[in-house]
């Protein structure tokens, strides 16, 4: 099985991107985007599109994860940010930093945080990655009755 | 420098990306649309979007490398393909097949070849990835006069 993206190059310092679902089509990327030239980039880049590669691989498995340890993640929402620097005149991805917060009924923190790691170097982008990834957490913990039934203080 | 991108969990199998560029606006993505479930994908999927940032990469980099070497490309388009499997119970990232197609005036099949194999391997993205590319390639080279001046058969 496959998943396939065009990249149609335009001019000199940007391009186009299609991808087979059709989550972009004819989305323009470019050089200045890319390296910082612009102050409010409008364009992707491919660095941005990693994080949303590594951002995805990362909540669907961790979701995955959780329910097979038999928990019901109720929200995962996920941050991936690509550390681009300039090395011996070379661009080079330095890292991946990763922040995931997730209500999640009735677990205990450490055994989320332990299955939470084990995502972040075992999902399937991550395995295909060198850079390193680093890793924080905010877990919301309500009991399945505090999710469902608010308070009424006395 | 950083590009982010954040996942948002909806459903047992399903979520939304956001990047910073905007490209990406609640963007649905899937495991079914992962893992072939359906017949006709609607939903991108980590898998795809690592293909775009390759090709937009790989695209990005050799119009540059073009440039620095006297070659002004009139055309560079690239396919990405990032094939998944199921080794072991386990789905990981086997490869990524690219074809790169262009017109680039004047210059020599070999010297192109030459300089987009260096960017297969060079590129930010490739030095950040582990699976193995290959490369195919479409050159056309017209002479610049061909370009420019329509032929007018005698």
């Amino acid at each position: 099985m496959d998943r396939a993206a065009i990249a149609t190059w335009r001019a000199v310092t940007a391009g186009v991107l299609t991808t087979d679902s059709g989550a972009l089509i004819g989305a323009p990327f470019s050089s200045t985007a890319r390296f910082g030239i612009e102050a409010r980039p409008t364009a992707t880049t491919p660095e941005e599109l990693l994080g949303a590669a590594y951002a995805s691989c990362f909540t669907m498995t961790l979701a995955d994860q959780l329910a097979s340890a038999g928990h019901s993640p109720i929200r995962i929402e996920t941050e991936a940010r690509v550390q681009v620097v300039r090395r011996h005149g070379f661009w080079e991805i330095a890292g991946i930093r990763v922040h995931c917060s997730a209500l999640v009924p009735g677990i205990a923190e450490r055994e989320f945080l332990e299955i939470a790691h084990a995502v972040r170097i075992g999902c399937p982008i991550a395995t295909a990655l060198r850079p390193e990834t680093t890793l924080t957490v905010s877990l919301s913990q309500v009991t399945t009755d505090d999710a469902l039934v608010p308070h009424h203080p006395a």
